[in-house]
């Protein structure tokens, strides 16, 4: 967004004072104090009636107009008021501090100057950015249209999280923990229910959700025989198919990534941990992209991600990146610790009790207390 | 949330293989391999037809139901299969490695157990959280709900952003970047207009806001004589009033903090860039509170601050919270660096060119090049 005016638009105090030529100020003291006389009172939102001329001083207010011929405002702090401190102009102030030039002034294009980039393309508008927008007056902005993003579960043995599962049968919680996932990285889910594990229906179903979104998530279950079967029928619905089946992440190895005739979709691991951590991971920085924000640079710095030390050593393989769950505390240092939750990673519940996952990259073997590591917080 | 049921209900197969008896197994080796008979297939989703008997497997998927007798689940990795892949039972395993009882098996009650609890109250529902609400069958929880919280800005010279101001005047910036501080910290903003520098306009706006919210976030002037007028109108409109007059914190110092007969006030300064900054540090927690999450804990570890290593020396004045605007990068090293932004940070399109804000403690004098520092990310 280009900035159509200049801000602010005239000179205002900074801070309540007395609005001066600062040169009548120059050399004052406390021991050789400069005295002006007060010629009136400029309220904020008032327009000055008059010039401050030499040896003149407005009184004025954080916020208020600079008279024409003041170029600085001297604190009220540094004088003393001699006379009537109303009324047509009897007063006199004593100054007690030289006030340079523009001192406790925001100049005219301070803020922002018409025809420079008021707010960047390519973020997410944060609380700062609709303030500056606010400020020259847009009220209404383009933007990138949330992406849509299409949330297909699959599995002869799901059903939807309010039915009642019957024997050998478990609730479809993917749906739901992708959807928040979606959710909070800018998309907009939609719920494509649950396709059993047959090659005609699959089919039939992705094809319905490449159709409805921008991008689609799957989460196919994790045997060997579902997931080729997911990633047959991924690739054969549009070039170029897909791009990377099975990922060097731990929980969530059996991941397919695939461009079907330029729909995203991502086939998650079954599992709901998997799934959560590899939707942390892959599909909220791919919304971000489709939703307009740039890559690189420090626009793209995920929000979720921070560092903490931490508190005990964590085994590892090298060879996959493993996110380990753990508790984030706040020490008596004011430094973030990271505490690895006990219990296995690819339960559900292991993450209820966690604040966030602690990434350990791909080529170490483990982590030693103390070390600083990157945390994803859930 | 207690949880109503356990969960996983049935023991579940956490790998494509066998289902066996542990026992029959027992040192078996690539060189001494045992045999089993395979009886049969259960697929996901499927009960078993008959139980595991000594000597026995069942072929087995990811998540499908172990079959009673079975106590282990063998991988195919480890497997060899002679014979038909399918039919009636003539086919043989040759098992290359052994399998200790549980050996990849989800036992019944792993990921939770009916009566203990689920989701813990006291912090907002995360995509882990609903997840686990899913897997229980839990489609509708009560909540806390999001506190609504008055937004009322004032001053003379203010109008609204989509007014175009006569000269002396200034759009309305705070309404809509505590709306949006609101929004972020799980709130609702109730917008409630401008209000004139005027006693009684100023007290009938207020307590207007009061009757309309569970909170009210004012923004008033920095002048001292606007500071004074809201401090004494908040402090008529119910006890115990104005608890804090003024904080030790840069930019933002003009605040003020009050309680009328129950409903938090804050009163914050008038300046756009230290109104937000007040905003992040005071609003949101406060915010956070009344909508339920417990303080203290890990839980109330607020997602918005990270640590990072600071590029520069930031100087500081001791005896005040300085926020100090900067940009953040993860460096080679894996590790976020903060780099402050050039620009007074009292203006807001300075905090626009800024992803954080770095937070220099109270008593210290300045932070220096390489310290660890923790940031807000606006």
């Amino acid at each position: 967004m280009i900035a159509g005016e200049t801000l602010p638009a005239f000179a205002r105090a900074m801070m309540d004072g007395y609005a001066v030529r600062a040169a009548d100020t120059h050399g004052a003291s406390e021991q050789s104090p400069a005295y002006l006389r007060v010629i009136g009172d400029v309220p904020t939102g008032v327009v000055p009636g008059r010039a401050v001329g030499v040896r003149e001083a407005v009184r004025t207010h954080t916020g208020a107009m600079i008279p024409p011929g003041a170029d600085a405002v001297v604190m009220v702090e540094d004088t003393n008021l001699h006379g009537p401190s109303t009324g047509s102009g009897h007063a006199e102030v004593e100054v007690l501090a030289a006030s340079p030039p523009g001192d406790n002034v925001l100049a005219i294009g301070e803020d922002v100057t018409a025809g420079t980039v008021a707010v960047p393309a390519g973020r997410r508008l944060r609380a700062a950015d609709v303030g500056g927008l606010a400020a020259l007056g847009v009220t209404r902005v383009r933007v990138r249209a949330r992406p849509r993003v299409a949330i297909l579960s699959t599995g002869d043995e799901v059903v939807p999280a309010g039915v009642r599962p019957g024997p050998a049968q478990v609730r479809d919680v993917n749906a739901t923990t992708v959807a928040a996932v979606v959710t909070a990285a800018g998309g907009v889910p939609v719920p494509c229910g649950i396709a059993p594990d047959d090659e005609v229906a699959l089919e039939r179903a992705v094809r319905a959700a490449i159709e409805a979104a921008d991008a689609v998530v799957l989460s196919a279950g994790s045997s060997v025989s579902v997931r080729d079967l997911t990633a047959d029928v991924v690739a054969r619905l549009g070039a170029p198919g897909v791009l990377v089946h099975g990922i060097a992440i731990k929980p969530g190895k059996p991941t397919v990534l695939a461009v079907c005739d330029g729909t995203p979709v991502v086939g998650l691991p079954g599992n709901p941990a998997s799934a959560l951590v590899v939707a942390w991971r892959i599909v909220r920085p791919l919304l971000r992209l489709l939703g307009g924000e740039r890559e690189g640079g420090s626009d793209f710095i995920d929000d979720r991600e921070t560092d903490a030390v931490l508190d005990v050593p964590v085994p590892s393989r090298p060879g996959r990146e493993d996110y380990v769950p753990c508790t984030l505390a706040r020490g008596g240092d004011d430094v973030l610790h990271a505490t690895p939750v006990f219990g296995a990673s690819n339960l559900i519940f292991t993450l209820i009790r966690a604040d966030a996952l602690i990434a350990v990259p791909l080529d170490r073997s483990g982590l030693a207390a103390g070390e600083r590591v990157r945390v994803i917080v859930l």
